[in-house]
């Protein structure tokens, strides 16, 4: 087996605020042949993600913050094209947590070998078939507690969680799906393909004021991607006893000064509502219950999906400050 | 059986802000004999609680706002005087929700005996054990899912149900447990009577920065009466998987600005942290192991309280508006 160059992007700086290109860094590694128990797989497709921006920071949270000069890790798929490991041959389709590289050589296992379905693209396994479907899945189910003929609403509803989440809570039973997104191209996609009941543009006046003229019997289960304006305005028209699952702020994630919560925080006491943080690693456990579903789902045609990609790992960065900007719609992707 | 005379307090003026005198009116009633089935009762002590302060205006709530020329509605206990029920004879100690008289007549089934044991305050029956009481143990158990050894914050320590709290959380194993409260001496008998491990005085500097100090090891369950800017101290040090059970929030009753929620509510995700409001009325079903678990707490001895006793019935206002700024320590009760 030959030696191999890989591709990698690693974190150069902490950004404030706004990330920009110089707060990454593009490297050259040379991996020698693999050593015994290791492989060496080439990326098909790269993920870039909204929490990847937490990890930029150096701040306590869930996920370790990435330390400088760490590549930047996270989901990616793609193809051992060098083996020394009985398990993953030559071939094999892999999912793995290496992150922005082109190629990574690393112990076997580090990846998770997946079935190569007929029609079914690698990539959905990086959004629908994989962890984003996942989040949305845990968001409503363990976190939301989704009752039949439900009222839900999804914040930033158009980005990958958001799609996931309408569909499913239509599958669930859901009443009533309401979605906000920053375009009206998305909004339309959000009614005329996932399933929304009703959708607004959260850049077309204010949240609170939209929100509220399309639910006016309240809300049970809100999926906050955002926070910040969109969490007030839930909190405005939830039901007694309702449920929000707080899965993104991305509203915040690029501001440097704090921006003061919702003015009505008040009503989680008045209401009896639970709002409830939540991150998937703790939830791992209903992964397989998730995948029995989301296969009969997605086999009987049921789900839709949009990714946008972007070709080539040099560009990864830019597809991680368009997805932060929200110029997405769908699952945001890097082609190898 | 002869006719009475009751006085009793209405709500006059849906109060804007601090409530004023002028928002209450008290009336004389007259009573004919009791008609079967009813029962007159000659109140001991009644209760005034924060909570009144939310139903004094036209807002949605859990309970529903005082009508303008209602009586203000709540807790008593008082022993019967004269009876049309054979269920309920005169002498019988009873506690009911008719709130603010001296005298009152209703159906009997408006009214629930109690034993009267010996050496026991009547009192009691209107805090540590009952209302006020359970409070605490739903807010600590179903709701804060206190586990041994959990580090408890306490807000507005120093009250009714904050005093119960401090003492439960022992009881049930809590490792570490602080509160605040709003004088000197309150922080003292925190300490030196109800097991708090800390104490400060929220009023002697920032609360983030003195809850900081006292928690060096974060908190796992935060028991809120207050709100405002202890909500948002305790998300600064809140441990990952924290449950928040928001109880009362007292810094906003008499506000009539929407002041803004607390600026790190991001916490609640990268810490996973459940937020959850609730009142009583949901969680009755634990009344009953409560109150086994109340009675052998009381009766070895474990449970001190406080109470701060305000004499007649005229003086149910004052003693309301003090309990408002926080002039008792324990119950505030209206001796009649």
């Amino acid at each position: 087996m030959s030696t191999a160059t890989s591709t990698q992007i690693q974190l150069a700086a902490r950004p404030s605020g706004w990330p920009t290109h110089d707060d990454f860094r593009t490297v050259t590694v040379e991996y020698a042949a693999p050593a015994p128990g290791e492989v060496r797989v080439r990326n098909e497709f790269v993920s870039v993600d909204p929490y990847m921006r937490g990890r930029m920071n150096d701040v306590r949270s869930y996920v370790a913050p990435y330390a400088l000069g760490d590549r930047i890790t996270g989901g990616a798929i793609g193809r051992v094209v060098a083996s020394a490991d009985e398990g993953l041959p030559v071939g094999a389709v892999v999912l793995h947590q290496h992150g922005w590289a082109d190629v990574i050589q690393a112990p076997a296992a580090t990846f998770r070998a997946v079935p190569e379905l007929p029609g079914v693209p690698l990539s959905l396994q990086l959004h629908i078939l994989g962890m984003t479907g996942l989040t949305a899945y845990v968001g409503l189910t363990r976190i939301g507690q989704l009752k039949e003929g439900d009222t839900v609403f999804v914040s930033g509803a158009a980005g990958a969680v958001g799609t996931a989440v309408g569909q499913i809570a239509k599958l669930l039973g859901a009443g009533r799906v309401i979605g906000s997104a920053g375009t009206p191209e998305k909004v339309a996609l959000l009614t005329e393909k996932y399933g929304y009941d009703a959708a607004f543009d959260y850049r077309a006046g204010p949240v609170r004021e939209q929100l509220a003229a399309l639910a006016p019997e309240g809300v049970d289960v809100f999926f906050d991607n955002v926070g910040g304006d969109h969490l007030e305005a839930a909190l405005d028209v939830m039901n007694d006893g309702g449920r929000l699952a707080l899965c993104g702020a991305i509203a915040g994630y690029n501001t440097t000064e704090k921006a003061p919560g919702a003015d009505n925080l008040a009503n989680i006491i008045t209401r009896a509502l639970t709002l409830r943080g939540f991150t998937l690693a703790a939830h791992l456990d209903l992964a397989p219950e998730f995948a029995a579903r989301m296969t009969e789902w997605f086999g009987s045609g049921r789900i839709a999906y949009d990714e946008t990609i972007v070709d080539g790992i040099d560009n990864t960065v830019d597809a991680f400050l368009d997805m932060m900007r929200g110029a997405n719609t769908g699952k945001m992707l890097v082609r190898v």
